[in-house]
């Protein structure tokens, strides 16, 4: 088998990519060891950057996002049980945020892919890279008891943290960055009414809470709870009285509650690994970067690396541009690095670290009073909320 | 002895206050453990806020200052071998900020004194407040080797962090917040000029360095050195050379070297007490809290918390106003807790904590390179530098 980009991961990333070179022509094989329900089945993010919705666009696939998907142009920080609104839209001056879940883009993007008969391999096990340093590298994976050999001239690592692809760059060529918090998220997914039409997050001394949404009848709660945490010991009822503690009354009381169609703890981590091109190999995603998911960037981010990929392949099939290759890292990392500090500074100021009243939690008083009683502070949260501009290759 | 304000400590806090209340016709006397010399002798800050400029002008002793004093409207960041101007005007309106000594001030507030007939009293030892929590409080000293008693009103704690007025609240009513950073600062004073016309704080792999000045021909500089350091292992042309690899090199080339007038090491460490205000005593300046100087905020708050006490007392004497004093605390702590939050942010931002090139170092460098790059972040850095504004008591 033989391909010109031969994508790892059929996530929205891999997606993604695959069906913008499609319509550029280039051609492209997904691999992906599991399923297709299987990803479908995976709940994360829904917070989608301005420029990752005209991405979409640009992919095509962009129909039900815009038909279903809810426009936010603000989104609210919650503390010393009051409100404040990060005024997205005239901050920015115009930019706003969709929310629309990563299931139904993914959804959508499959549904694209089948439409313009790309290919993708589900269920390819021990998926493994060859000659990345070459100019002539290929995939091996299993598949219906047989070994399959896809032959391509770049590969494009989108298959996440625990993927293969940034574990099969030497060791010494890879810087890793690292800092895993002392927490961690238990979300809750419930046909209910979004409590308030914005996100709220918030503040609290039992810990954060962020009230958050999918739809117009569907709901996405989450809750920080100590790292060694286990999900059985939280029945739907103790996770809906913690939510309203932590939240202000006002709201709290108009809280609908319901049964939880979904409830899973995730730890939060920050990562990078440098660089993110090895040989032939581009990183893009999480195979390269983690966040944590305070400040909604994992998926965005993601995007933005699909992006300059994406338009370096473009450069290097339709130029011949092969001299913007050694580009793609640093590109990717200016952005990366600074969605790391905002969803690191979001979380360490909305999250509560120790159980002391001590200094460090009056700097994150003292911190989310700054920033939200400043113009300028509030500025610094909704432009890199909706999204810095994405960096050029050349 | 009896006056209307006691007022412990000769600084620039207990002199300001007692020249603005001098001239509202409020009695005060000021006690001083050490000679006026030895408080003229302490090298201390020298950037003023636009509030404590006007404070002074409102104390009358702004004369020499207005002539000789030094007003910038911008502060460069640098790091990267680079530098960025902070347009403190530009961003904020107009407001600016006015290099000045503190041991000038101090000077020009004692001849203000001199000339008002307030009365002072140096080398007063084991000062002693009695009485706090009633109507007649009093303070104790021992001078000429008498014991002395001075009836007052209210006292002013003035008297910085080692002082006997915070000691004199008792513990079980006092909060206490402290961080101690794991360096200091090594500063020289030299006669020689300038390295450029404004302020330059470096962020540098070696370590923080700050390039000040008091006057037009008299500089001053700072490395940020280890807790342990001993300033006798740090010979004049030691420091000039370590400076020199911590600033931009195009600047570097420029920096003008000359014997030391003085060196010493200053430990850095963040402090605020809880609450500032105990029966008739007010506690203010460094008697309450302490900000690491980066941000250049130590002397400002200090004035700031003057400035209150200073419109308290003129309410009590004036318009009979005793239903404001429990006021005091509340409205100094509200700013106080920014400007210490500021400090702890530029701090945390431009030094090194750590050899290793870690996930911090790296999100040190995302912070500077976002704020620098970010016209809302900039801004965030300037409306603070000048000063937010002043809290009122009502």
């Amino acid at each position: 088998m033989k391909t010109q980009v031969a994508i790892i991961g059929a996530g929205p990333s891999g997606l993604l990519l695959g069906q913008l070179l499609t319509r550029q022509g280039i051609d492209n094989v997904i691999v992906e060891r599991k399923s297709g329900d299987y990803v479908l089945s995976r709940i994360r993010a829904g917070v989608l950057e301005q420029g990752m919705v005209d991405l979409l666009r640009e992919a095509g696939v962009h129909e039900r996002m815009d038909r279903e998907g809810l426009p936010h142009s603000g989104v609210e920080l919650a503390f010393d049980n009051r409100r404040v609104r990060v005024d997205l839209a005239g901050l920015t001056g115009g930019s706003t945020v969709m929310v629309y879940g990563q299931t139904e883009i993914t959804r959508d993007l499959m549904e694209g892919r089948e439409a313009t008969g790309g290919r993708s391999i589900y269920e390819a096990t021990n998926v493994q890279p060859h000659d990345l340093e070459t100019d002539h590298p290929y995939l091996t994976f299993d598949k219906d008891g047989e070994t399959h050999r896809l032959d391509c001239d770049y590969v494009a690592g989108c298959d996440g943290f625990h993927g293969v692809s940034r574990k099969s760059i030497p060791q010494d060529r890879l810087k890793e960055f690292e800092r895993v918090y002392p927490f961690g998220w238990l979300g809750l997914l419930a046909d209910t009414p979004p409590l308030t039409e914005e996100l709220i997050y918030a503040q609290h001394e039992r810990g954060f809470a962020l009230c958050s949404m999918r739809s117009e009848t569907r709901s996405r709660y989450y809750l920080q709870v100590p790292s060694n945490e286990k999900v059985e010991d939280w029945s739907d009822e103790r996770f809906w009285e913690e939510l309203k503690r932590r939240i202000p009354s006002d709201v709290a009381a108009n809280l609908v509650t319901g049964p939880s169609l979904e409830k899973s703890i995730a730890p939060l981590k920050s990562f990078v690994a440098e660089p993110m091109q090895h040989g032939r190999l581009f990183l893009a995603g999480d195979a390269a970067h983690i966040v944590p998911p305070t400040g909604a960037k994992g998926l965005n981010l993601a995007a933005s690396d699909v992006n300059t990929l994406y338009r370096l392949m473009v450069k290097v099939y339709h130029e011949g541009r092969t001299d913007l290759i050694p580009n793609y890292s640093p590109t990717c990392l200016k952005r990366v690095w600074k969605a790391e500090r905002f969803s690191w500074w979001m979380t360490s100021m909305l999250h509560r670290f120790t159980e002391e009243e001590d200094f460090a939690t009056r700097m994150q008083q003292a911190e989310i009073d700054y920033v939200t009683s400043s113009e300028a502070g509030l500025k610094t949260i909704a432009e890199n909320y909706v999204g810095l501009p994405y960096e050029s290759l050349e």
